[in-house]
């Protein structure tokens, strides 16, 4: 035992010798970079953010090595939208990524993302990252407009909305409804694609969670020893609800509860890889969603938990997000009540790996690195609700005041509100009591932020109302 | 080394003539009971049953070593009539604990829990239990319901709610309002207790929280060496929402997050008293509440989550809990969707004490020893929502029918549901999607369970509509 001893001090001396400067003075690692950006997760819908019946052990393991936020929002309500900015940092009224009448991209949508935009993906490359874009993308489907046009150097998913391409033509909602409650795979007729070209169609989405994971892993492991940025972007829990044979039945929630269970098992073997592979502590992963939950489809739609509205809509429900960051021995584990968004990983990821953000252009995030390593107040301070072409509401610290509200997916109007509605959500994250006749000075700062803001972005070509001629249909 | 090796070896073989009785069967250990009962909690109140901006760190970690219950029930939607129950393992029906008028004891009640209840302290008593009750009591006032007839050694505490005794009289509703904005010591000549006698009135209820652990800590250390019954009824965070200096305006959540704070500070302090005295392992802690958020006074009530409704009301907020149950190295870590109430705590504290519980009368709880350590799942199936002298919904597996409805507080009518309106808790807790027309056989079957249940409960002399007569007034 001695000899051994005398061994381990004697390499340990020699490593000044061999390897000075991992002692003398840490070279600034350059984390990995992972995104699992689920579709249309409500708030609720998680058992660290209170759902009574879903488990999710994996992701709560997540929240409880990591930081729960708790006001972290998605930058849209709907789709396309929110996707353009996470990707770009920039709110998808910059971008032309919005809509007032079709909302999203659909499969005859002759736009998408601009190529004039630069994404998370190429910043990363410019490093050297490894990019990968796995699971739903949606900001076109275009040739022009496919992921590894847009700084990924492969992508394997299906292209936009699982529940698009339907081959049928229900004539009642109930109907669809009854489509959606025993989805089969020849309903939707979407394609899975690998990089540019079709792999599958229909793609069989019983195993899409699964599968995307697989392709995760399997790039996370060919990249273990350079830096890496993963988009993993699930195409579930959208409606229509598919799940693995393993899933079936397996959670109380029912059908919505499996999905999700599913999902949390697959986010466990995606950690445990980077575990097993001893790639944790190099590498930040994030868990949010891009919307709130579809409230339309009932009980195959998720929980905003204590939230109002929902997917489409600007009260919060609609637009914050159960967030959770990971990284262990670097991110300070808790739970952080600052405001955040997806807008801000963009120049989070580009303080973390050395890579200047654009300086061309307008961006929309801040960078929370000091937040998540536990040195401070998140630096957000104002949140914008967006929807399509017109400012609905903006918070500002504590209270956020709605100029605008309507109902998520109705046919009814826009109902203007002057003096606007004012929550504290803060107090009253359900938005429930209105206190704007106590605070017209609160009010009066929100419209100069409100007005300043929007004077500050110009005209640009809208991408989501676009439709291609039928010749060139795919 | 070897001669210690030897030492020990011989000293693991002696233990065995020494005490076989540990190594052959270890006796059954008697755990110590704690109860902690808040006063209208509601469901998303803590941080890990989802609230965003209330900090409960000590509740957290609570939950996380212990077990968080999701589907845990208050047996009332009101506050004497739930704690009678719970001390009792008996519905108020059953009790005379309930009114369809009054609904709770007032300070002019000549009424209280009947001597010829047998109380859980009672029946520990039989043990050789030492007990305590310390905050809260509400199940009688006048000198023969006092909490010293019902079996404990000793009282403290405020003997009714917080927000009686009113010193003046609000002539409208938003001038009550700002006595609750800013509630002060005289507004509210409520006594404080020792034993049978008036220690202080007005009681000081900005130290309440902390006096009242305080108190607990004493009888927690004067007790360590025999097991203990404690039954810690906090006043908080009922309204008029007090805290002390050192809580003032410490929650981003207002008032009502500082008490809830406050509280969870004091949850830590008793949890580290065990811990440090070494009885966490022997002592079995419930955390939970009476009944659910007083919406009534809007940000100065609480949350119930995703639940819908609040006190007063037979929808979920108004009895679901958020509640713990914590016992490191007993109780199996974890979250626990089954169905529980604090019916139950009486037979399980039995199970676990060895003490037979009554047999001469009904009792409406079950033994939840088993869950709690893990060996399987509960064994409630139904949970019967009583508001007064009428039975408003009945619960059995995953389906609640409501066959009454009625807003919480308001002057409304009953609306009467036939066919009752019929909810799937495990997929909707937020009782949204009525399913009536799709599970006939389910409504059938727990009419038949509501009506055995009702059958089976005898007329009894209703205890809270009781008046004094002037003179007797204290």
């Amino acid at each position: 035992m001695k000899k051994q001893t005398t061994i381990l001090i004697l390499l340990v001396h020699l490593s000044w010798l061999l390897f000075p400067s991992i002692i003398a003075a840490a070279p600034k690692q350059t984390p990995n970079f992972i995104v699992i950006f689920c579709d249309d997760l409500g708030y609720g819908d998680l058992g660290s953010f209170g759902n009574p019946t879903i488990r999710t052990p994996s992701l709560d393991r997540m929240a409880a090595e990591g930081q729960r936020w708790t006001s972290f929002y998605a930058a849209d309500s709907v789709c396309t939208p929110s996707r353009a900015a996470l990707l770009t940092g920039r709110l998808p009224i910059r971008t032309g990524m919005f809509s007032d009448t079709r909302r999203v991209l659909f499969p005859d949508s002759a736009g998408g993302l601009p190529s004039s935009e630069i994404t998370m993906a190429e910043l990363l490359k410019t490093r050297g990252y490894a990019t990968a874009a796995i699971g739903k993308w949606h900001l076109g489907w275009q040739p022009e407009f496919l992921p590894m046009k847009q700084g990924f150097d492969s992508y394997f998913g299906i292209p936009y909305s699982n529940d698009m391409d339907a081959t049928f033509r229900p004539s009642a909602r109930s109907e669809y409804f009854n489509f959606l409650k025993n989805p089969k795979r020849e309903y939707w007729n979407v394609p899975l694609m690998r990089n540019e070209q079709i792999l599958e169609r229909p793609a069989e989405q019983t195993t899409i969670t699964e599968r995307y994971t697989d392709e995760a892993i399997k790039f996370i492991s060919a990249n273990k020893s350079k830096p890496f940025f993963l988009y993993l972007a699930h195409s579930m829990p959208h409606v229509p609800l598919f799940r693995s044979k393993k899933f079936e039945n397996k959670s109380a929630r029912g059908l919505y509860g499996d999905v999700i269970e599913e999902l949390d098992a697959n986010v466990g073997r995606l950690l445990d890889t980077l575990r097993h592979l001893k790639l944790d502590r190099k590498t930040l992963v994030i868990f949010t969603s891009d919307n709130g939950p579809w409230a339309t489809f009932e009980e195959q739609g998720g929980s905003a938990g204590l939230l109002r509205g929902a997917k489409g809509g600007t009260y919060e429900g609609g637009m914050r997000e159960p967030t959770i960051f990971w990284q262990p021995g670097v991110i300070k584990p808790g739970v952080v009540t600052d405001i955040g968004s997806t807008l801000d990983l963009l120049p989070t990821f580009c303080a973390l790996a050395g890579v200047k953000a654009p300086a061309d252009r307008a961006l929309d995030g801040y960078d929370l690195s000091e937040a998540l390593r536990g040195r401070g107040r998140g630096p957000r301070q104002t949140m914008f609700y967006w929807r399509g072409s017109r400012l609905y509401a903006a918070r500002h610290g504590s209270f956020k005041a709605h100029f605008i509200t309507r109902s998520e997916y109705g046919g009814e109007p826009e109902v203007t509100h002057d003096p606007p509605l004012l929550y504290n959500l803060d107090h009253d994250p359900s938005e429930k009591w209105n206190v704007a006749d106590k605070y017209p000075e609160v009010i009066a700062e929100i419209r100069r932020i409100a007005e300043a803001h929007k004077s500050g972005i110009p005209p640009v070509e809208n991408q989501l109302d676009k439709r291609i001629a039928v010749s060139r249909t795919r």
